[in-house]
């Protein structure tokens, strides 16, 4: 599958995207997939795309890419298009929907993070969607492979903790559940919302919070839609104590 | 020509790119052009192109549009290539040279600035380069417009001004020409560094700074290598007072 060179996705990152986790015959949570795609899209003024298409077009992704019996990775790419000049778009832009669809892993072991020296941008709503703007993540994960680390710890420009390079990120103060403010530079994340809400159903205390650091947090994790919950197991090289709700949250969601 | 969709610059704006003006025959300022690049790559921790071979395409790309007599803007695009896992770049990166040649003319009028809500982000060395990233840009350009400006007036976080969308930002206090530091978020313009060393060819002071305000500002201006010096005629809505060096520095680049 090709895109033309002109395509402002490709050109300027003029675009967002979506991964969703196929896996049981189904797409998981495709509603609130499609959902933020088209509030992202209301964010960049782009005419968002019809969630029965994308939900067909993922489907049939899956099947051209033989994964139906697989657990894979589908993603939805909803570009400004062609045209324009420069960094304005066509008066009428016609966004470019790109679909593909490949096997995808479950991380089987808690992740050691280190703090990322880049900073998430709290200064534009790109950091809040997921755009094609993801650099500064993929600069921020390589730093943290180098240092023998599986992801990054990502703060602001303020020194306030956003998450991971492509993952939100949990942790609990005492019993309370707390994740960073989307105000704070952070994807609203898919599986972010559905922790938050299955926490509240489990009668867990959960907050939106601005921290600048993690003393005394305890049972960190990172979310996304396709690891799900994933423990983490140090920060900057100190272990992360266990918090004994976090195996009911990973099973609820 | 087109671009296969697994390509990391389509997918997560793993990448940078270059535009460099053809005029009268040639390209302008093609070393520094390059010579950016190859800083943009290290950078990035990318393998860089031969300076050699994407002068050969690029003027290959203005033949084969047809541009040779024409005043044009050459693109070289250069992304990390296909493949990878997620954010994570395969071992041995392959990296992808796209080139595109089109028509484009000077502007002739000084430009209406408004200031943007977005804010450039410090905290990143993307920020720097000309990378694939140029959402924020995209969306503040794009109020500009909606306003009824020309371009955006861009500020970081910290509120420090950094200059415009798609161009650097220069003005006068007394006889001194100031521009952003690059520390503030500024893209290292090839043209912002010609505009600095003529200056002091002319010996015109020149400093970086960090600023807050422009107020007492005067002969405000914008550089881009395709608009060489563009005069700005009023920043939210106030007037630019003119200053004399501006034509100076503009016919001397």
């Amino acid at each position: 599958m090709i895109v033309p060179v002109d395509d402002r996705g490709f050109l300027l990152g003029d675009g967002l995207f979506e991964t969703i986790l196929f896996e049981a015959g189904k797409l998981h949570h495709f509603a609130a997939h499609a959902d933020r795609m088209i509030r992202g899209c209301a964010i960049l003024g782009l005419p968002p795309p019809e969630a029965q298409v994308i939900e067909i077009v993922a489907l049939n992704a899956v099947r051209a890419a033989g994964l139906t019996e697989a657990r894979a990775a589908v993603r939805l790419t909803w570009t400004a298009g062609s045209g324009g000049r420069g960094l304005d778009r066509p008066d009428d832009p016609q966004p470019r929907l790109v679909v593909s669809a490949a096997p995808s892993a479950k991380p089987v072991t808690p992740a050691r993070l280190v703090t990322a020296a880049i900073r998430r941008n709290e200064g534009s709503p790109v950091s809040r969607i997921k755009s094609l703007n993801y650099l500064d993540n993929v600069l921020a994960r390589r730093a943290a492979r180098q240092a023998g680390a599986d992801e990054a710890l990502m703060l602001n420009n303020r020194g306030e903790i956003a998450g991971g390079a492509a993952a939100n990120l949990f942790w609990f103060e005492g019993d309370t559940l707390l994740t960073p403010a989307l105000e704070c530079g952070v994807l609203d994340g898919v599986m972010r919302g559905l922790v938050i809400d299955r926490a509240a159903r489990l009668g867990i205390a959960v907050h939106e919070v601005t921290a600048t650091d993690l003393e005394g947090a305890t049972g960190v994790f990172l979310t996304n839609s396709l690891i799900g919950v994933r423990p983490v197991h140090s920060i900057d090289g100190a272990p992360v104590i266990a918090h004994s709700a976090v195996r009911r949250l990973s099973s609820a969601t």
